[in-house]
């Protein structure tokens, strides 16, 4: 089937006629893969399928290089439609559309129950609803970023724009005038408890119109009705929203339901297809393993340079966000060719990132008070060649969006997250602004290394690591203003041919009766502590632990020599730095 | 000043009147309370300051009766508008007004940045936007179920309606006919850093208008024309929503920030009210502590029967979930005067609540695929008077509404979640489905009791105990059918008269060499490993842990005398029972 890359008005007959008979055949797949497994979405995958046919046929993208820079986007947000999806990109050549049959949804098989980004084609592992649309908005901002003109597609369920994101995405594109991006909706009516407008009524396209996107409708099942409003316009002045009416085949049971064998034999004799399906179990039986072994490919942004460090002197006093939002400034004159992007929630004045806002208003993305779409969209652009700075308050960046950083994880992004006001040392604002559990909460996460440091001059060169390492951070900061961290010389301790290494601690001070093991802010008040013990004749040693989620082998050798190991941390004891045993894995990346 | 309660078309002239000078009066409290605190936010307190004291002075709720049955709902959504809920609560004699100008944002103070449910006349703790919507529904509803005829009226910001929760409340409540609410916003125009339309346009307007509701504009700083529009219709036709235009005075810079003494000493003069910071600033410096310390009143209903518990035989063979199921038709069928609320978010046929909502359609709740408002509208209904149970899959129960639950778990709400498909077990859905992490994340909390029930008696018995004693509890199960559990006479060990009780552990076999120890589904892995290693003449004694986030140093103890202790767990190693250290705080409640 010719590739068109939509360049004609209409699509050509012979692909319209290559496509049907393409999804009557996919429609087949659907049915297998589903009934082999004995599980899995067979209506959504349905309702959904001359969509997925048409774009991946006619798009700018290639099954021979899935990762071309340059190509159109194409996200799908509903990712449960996982037969549907594999079907086409089967069929497309992406990968062996029989290793999809014959371990669909089996044990160790790289084709899950809902997409995963490891998989040729796939931009992004979703299934937990709603927060695609923010992410392709971060893919197509980190495209224009790069100067790339192309189209983002992000096709969605009806049901899943109950989710509140999708409203905070929808404000957010239109904002940045991602006009290049078209949101197709398929609306089939149908969710698994019944009817959409029964479960919960949304009227979507009335909602879309009053964030001032242009709306469509159209036959979803129509490829020539589709091309026609999936093709991009030149210069659209609005992002589009695509109203796709479907038909779920069936009834709801079977958004989440497989077919038995005796209903897929009539199915299959209504499409004109083969009943293969004894066959096929044999062969499902037997693949102990997939053929297809995806690793995921990591196109990481780093930035090449990491600027020349700053230095804060042994009289200094000062908080680590504005070492942050220092750091972020030379990063980005260091950097020219390769600028961050910086997202702000409303708070750049307090986070430090207003500066940077001011000096390159074209990377600095004002996301107001939707962190959940920010967290996402963020996610979404740093795995599409940038490299990308998220700094917002410690309960936003953490406690608000655990959830979204849980699907960063799973998709491997490269997101550098600062989280300033964390702690008690957030003031006055009270319960509700006390971040102190987020290490517990990075500690469930798998790919985000996390990093408290201890004072200015560790702030700017751990922010400097992050930039020039792959993969997400979050590095966790207080408020205060404090004095900086001195070595027995009275030097600054992370300052000179200090390198900062993740997993590696800090040995401040030696000391023989006691050891205090501190991180962040705290470590000054360990400072302290060990003064005033020192008036009673007590030898404390001071650690520094910057990465409490990788506290070494070694360190914790080294402290079993104490007679006493004091902890201080301004986080919750019981889920904290201190709450860590000896064998707790490392969990580092990049 | 007389409580109207709203009977009069239009407001009283004298009440007009002493509003007017109510509020001047106020203004200079706001002034007085964050210029001494040297923080907090004056600017929207000021500018929702009329709709506050209109409200509180006129609906039906009672300083001296704060929690009187039957009152009007006020919620406050945007909770650091505290300096104006605090101004007008102390003038109309809720609490000494003298007090808070003492200690407002002072450590220990129970005058906090944001406000607090413990506060008389404040019904949630609120700080962390976009949440104050979906709780006063989960009230309102609650009320609704309890035969009560009131209003609700719940007061937001206008930046906050950046966040997308807001548009999940807004269905919610239009769905469920909860016409008697009113949703005022106070367009100042402002958010921190900016122009709300520049910030982030949103048409909060046309966006409430898409769903289907009434919406109305007015003076926010007319008393006459506030009232008129916040007066409860007696038969609405959809919720309100009211657009109360309103200045901030000043700049958006004194959103988040108090004026200094000589910025004050301008605005008393402006006010006409005198200038008396200096005296209070010693008053202030020499209150160490409020005299009014309040305590949280828990009005918690809980369930008066715990009906018959259900046996399942030693042969049976049965999921966690049909056995929670079968548990609260039992229930409901014992408290028929006092029903429970059930939440689905459209998973009723899974997790089994389906058979509830056919029976008591009055009090099942399909809130659609919109998890955070359900999990917030829950927890509130569940701290206004009823018992509630909220049943979904553990990604959605835990994962998905983290942040929900922190709320919840600040405004110690009376929840009941059944997590659902927890751990591996969800099955074949992929890593989006896999909740591995509950244990950890619960930990976080400080008031959500955790149990892991081993098999459908023991479900069967949690529930009850859950339905019949006070507080929130996080209920974790798998998605399989799996033995029952049985003690050495093959009888059901969870059968007879065993009883619940949290944070007790449970020894099913004794054993000399080595302890296993088991939490949910996997104490029937525990059984079977067991008997593999009696064929090697190893012993091995059995333990099922329940409660993993309260293990007691008695069974610590006991397991010190094995010589090796295993654990099984459906959940990440490090982060689950296994991880936890013997010192481990109790986190219990109720």
């Amino acid at each position: 089937m010719e590739r068109t890359l939509f360049k004609p008005q209409d699509i050509p007959t012979g692909i319209n006629n290559a496509l049907k008979e393409f999804c009557r055949n996919a429609r087949g797949d659907i049915i297998r893969m589903t009934t082999l497994a004995g599980s899995g979405h067979p209506g959504g995958s349905m309702s959904s399928l001359e969509i997925f046919a048409l774009l991946w046929s006619q798009a700018n993208v290639d099954p021979k290089d899935p990762l071309k820079k340059g190509r159109d986007r194409i996200v799908v947000s509903h990712g449960h439609t996982s037969p549907g999806v594999y079907a086409t990109l089967g069929r497309l050549d992406f990968f062996d559309l029989e290793q999809v049959v014959a371990t669909f949804r089996k044990a160790g098989s790289p084709f899950e129950g809902h997409i995963e980004r490891s998989i040729p084609g796939i931009e992004l592992t979703t299934g937990n609803l709603g927060q695609g649309i923010s992410a392709g908005a971060g893919m197509a901002l980190a495209d224009r970023s790069n100067g790339i003109k192309n189209h983002t597609w992000i096709i969605t369920g009806d049901g899943e724009h109950q989710k509140g994101q999708i409203a905070e995405a929808r404000r957010f594109i239109r904002k940045l005038g991602l006009n290049n991006i078209t949101v197709v909706v398929d609306c089939n009516g149908l969710q698994i408890c019944g009817r959409t407008d029964r479960i919960m009524y949304t009227d979507i396209a009335a909602e879309y119109r009053a964030d001032g996107w242009d709306v469509t409708e159209v036959d979803g099942h129509s490829i020539p009705d589709l091309y026609r409003v999936l093709r991009p316009n030149d210069n659209p002045a609005a992002p589009r929203l695509i109203m796709a009416m479907t038909v779920m085949e069936n009834d709801s049971r079977y958004h989440g339901m497989a077919l038995t064998p005796e209903q897929a034999g009539k199915a299959f004799a209504e499409l004109g297809l083969p009943d293969n399906l004894e066959e096929l179990a044999k062969i499902r039986k037997y693949t102990r393993k997939s053929t297809e072994d995806f690793q995921l490919r990591l196109p990481y942004r780093i930035l090449d340079s990491e600027g020349t460090p700053i230095e804060y002197d042994a009289d200094h006093r000062g908080d680590n966000r504005s070492a942050f939002g220092a750091a972020l400034m030379d990063l980005a004159r260091n950097n020219t060719d390769n600028l961050p992007m910086v997202f702000d929630c409303d708070l750049a004045g307090s986070v430090k990132t207003k500066q940077f806002g001011i000096e390159y208003p074209d990377h600095f993305f004002q996301s107001g008070i939707m962190e959940h779409n920010t967290a996402t969209a963020a996610g979404g652009a740093s795995i599409a060649d940038k490299v990308v700075f998220w700094a917002d308050f410690g309960v936003f960046a953490a406690d608000e969006t655990f959830n979204q950083h849980r699907l960063n994880d799973i998709n491997m992004t490269n997101l550098k997250v600062v989280a300033t006001h964390c702690g008690l040392d957030v003031g006055m604002d009270g319960k509700t602004h006390h971040c102190i559990n987020y290490i517990s909460l990075m500690g469930t996460l798998y790919h985000y290394n996390t990093i408290v440091p201890a004072d200015p001059n560790q702030t700017d060169r751990v922010i400097r690591y992050s930039a020039t390492h792959p993969g997400n951070f979050f590095i966790a900061m207080g408020r205060s203003k404090l004095p900086v961290i001195t070595d027995e010389n009275g030097e600054p301790f992370f300052g000179g041919i200090y390198r900062f290494e993740y997993g590696q601690h800090d040995h401040i001070r030696k000391g023989s009766d006691v050891a205090i093991v501190a991180m962040g802010n705290m470590v000054h008040n360990a400072m302290q502590t060990r003064e005033l013990l020192l008036d009673s004749n007590i030898s404390a040693a001071v650690y520094a632990v910057s990465c409490p989620l990788c506290i070494s082998a070694g360190l914790l050798d080294e402290l079993s020599g104490y007679r006493l190991v004091l902890t201080l941390e301004d986080h919750d004891r019981d889920t904290g730095m201190g709450s860590k045993k000896g064998d707790y894995t490392v969990r580092s990346f990049g």
